[in-house]
């Protein structure tokens, strides 16, 4: 079931002094499980390479384990996967973000009422599309 | 009760296209409702006066009526207020971040275990400061 939110969120989080966690982070490291590279998920964010490999770098280096497995080189380029480590940051940010859209919907409901720009009319239904 | 939570959480929500709510808006309006003066909320924030009047006058455009009533001029340069709507403003981010704070002591503390910088060691208790 789709919750008719209008409200966009983005929650940013820092764990450590140098441990952040933000929206670009946890797309490129959905985007490297979905493509299989570090160089095709900063692609599809317009990310240049070398700024993909940094956020994987330093994401690699904020856990005992990395989130990204890569595999230099190669015909193709190597390729790049999601640890289970990965996979579990990858959750929790989103289950987290769910609850925080929750809580927006239960605390702003009241303020929404009264915007002077209430948005987008509400769009006819159509078929599901990239969120 | 204070709960021995580290990470620190900023969330950002858009309400509709050009109503953006984030921690820097609140603060602002915290601080106009602790002193009753944009300026002064602005200096506490290292903000110039004219940024803070825009911030101030950006929220004030968002919903049918002021969250901040200022009046200008006057001996003592003018005062300024929170609106019923800016106090509701304010303490709805305020519920929405704390529950969105629990909800990243849950989902990250098995991932917050395995930091290679665990951040601070846990600092002695002390008496209430300046969150």
């Amino acid at each position: 079931m789709r919750t008719k939110h209008r409200a966009e969120v983005s929650v940013r989080l820092r764990l450590a002094d140098d441990a952040r966690i933000g929206p670009g982070k946890i797309a490129l490291l959905e985007g490297v499980g979905r493509s299989g590279s570090i160089a095709a998920a900063g692609r599809d964010m317009n990310m240049s390479y070398r700024r993909a490999w940094l956020l994987i770098d330093s994401l690699n280096r904020m856990f005992d384990e990395p989130v990204v497995f890569a595999s230099p080189g190669g015909a193709n380029g190597g390729g790049a996967e999601l640890s289970a480590l990965g996979r579990s940051l990858v959750a929790a940010y989103r289950a987290m973000e769910a609850e925080t859209e929750a809580a927006i919907e239960r605390h702003f409901a009241p303020l929404r009422a009264r915007l002077t720009q209430p948005g987008e009319p509400t769009p006819e239904p159509k078929a599901t599309q990239a969120d």
